[in-house]
């Protein structure tokens, strides 16, 4: 079943190779991840998915490093073991070093475990929040 | 049924007292929120939590808007609203701009995106990301 | 619309009345919870869902307390809160104390960040746990 | 330790025999898939997950198509990798294309990313939504 | 605080009109919801998001219903109650009926069942899946 | 790249050791988790990790037994393997037989299943949980 083997470069169709050409051309890199590879099957959602992260991951208000860093703590939240790899790569590339990852798991953990504390005591929201 | 209530100061026991006059001293508060005055009914987790919290969002490595911001992305992400409302306001205290709050939710929204995406697909993970 | 409201004993269908009034016997309460009565707009469900819930929550190896305290992480975690609420008080009608209530929070809350620490550093499970 | 491997129809008991020649028959498939053969460690919830499963996805207002992708969209949203290999496979049994699970897996990518904006955004729910 | 205040039309920019406007057309609705009007606080996530969503909700090959369906599942399961009212309300629309709103529900529920059981069984994936 | 191997014992730092020393005394095993060997990357959070689970899962109003399933029951509910792995070896170590275990299984999936009931008929709580 094809469905759910990558597309290498070599066999993507014109579409697909545009795409993969403006992602190692934006990032730099001699491959796209496999990601991209497997998105490769349904072009639409491929192209579109690409050009939604170039956007949202592109130096602005937040830098380049923090964003990764806000990806990784969602990732790691909702337990994609893909994304995890992955971003824990790109946030280095980015600059994360060895302390900050080990400061991030702990926020990320100390955040979900004071979310359910909220969720089990019903806290209701202070009204100075929404002032 | 007074498990469900807040514990103000002036009703709290020696113990509880001790916690909340630390937080309001730590973060130069008049009052504690409401996360803390639900929490008082189970001192032990009250002190337990608040050391915990107090360890991980002290500056170290990462600042501490960008921890307010890893911390806000996570409430995000499970959907916890006191923790978005209380958090939304702590990463603004830190100096989190209009601008900065709107990336922020981009990159938690395409985050829970792709992650799903990576899962459906059933992505294996890129070899280079494990050497 | 009449799809979100609640279907009342005496605005019931015979079928209906019949799963209301077994709620009603096993569990010894003169009405039935709301969420009973707004799953009644699909008497099939309602019906399926109840005689589920009454095996799975019968006494058996686990006591009917521990069973309740059970339910209340799984709804605490998933930040239901309409579950968080209706379990509470089931679990406070079956013998939960304060003190449990209090102890029960903090172990979903420590399960939820340590699952995340796991998740984040990768751990690969330990041989001795498959042997 | 026993807990964790499967039992296969050669070893089972006649009330696991009987659910799985009933989901033989009902599927019309030679063996049943594995998550069955674990479940039958514990054979009083074997029993009543097939009866409520059979009765769940049998057809009815919903076509089994739509169904099975309702199912696989659930199982893509909480990552449970099992679940989405097994109803995948289902899924194209009953009739998915691949231009079909491109487009599902699009529009989960799509909700996940929009709830969490809902969520950040705390956005209130339209009083036409309630009318 | 400015930040969480919907953005009427008679308020809005041009650009953030802009996407009003399409939305409007698109859908043909006298306004938009109040999602599209706090999300306008930031123009860039109001218009990339807005063309993510017509792409990915247009007819293609799965049917508006059963899109809209689909999309109301992963909101259920992750409990983002904005995006259940408003998806419940676009899904009865595109002629969702009570009968396929209880059918679905149950299909989300049973769904949210079965991946537990899979997880805390631990069952592996059939080899029969993974070709 | 070091970050993502475990640090044995031999190679560990006496600070990291004096929290192994903590963990192989408190529970008597002879080495520690891979858990704890990959937190080991980052000391603070190792020490207080530890410190914090070893005051949570003490003896209290909960006996250790219900704390280690209230645990299983959140890991499985967040899907996390590593969790599942080494809390169902935690619980059987603590007295969980397989008819507990299977019991266990059976309300948790019962918990995700109407705690999506709830939120997809968006059920109000009932005046009496409040009371």
């Amino acid at each position: 079943m094809p469905t759910l083997s990558p597309i290498e470069y070599a066999d993507a169709s014109p579409q697909v190779r545009s795409v993969y050409d403006d992602i190692k051309k934006t990032r730099n890199v001699p491959d796209v991840n496999n990601f991209w590879k497997f998105l490769a099957r349904d072009p639409a959602t491929l192209k579109r998915t690409w050009e939604s992260v170039k956007e949202v991951m592109a130096p602005g208000a937040i830098d380049p490093l923090t964003t990764e860093m806000i990806y990784l703590a969602v990732s790691v939240t909702n337990g994609c073991g893909y994304c995890i790899a992955s971003h824990t790569a790109a946030a280095r590339k980015a600059g994360m070093t060895e302390a900050m990852a080990g400061e991030l798991m702990a926020v990320v953990g100390m955040a979900n475990e004071t979310n359910r504390l909220a969720n089990g005591y019903r806290v209701p929201i202070d009204a100075a929040f929404d002032t």
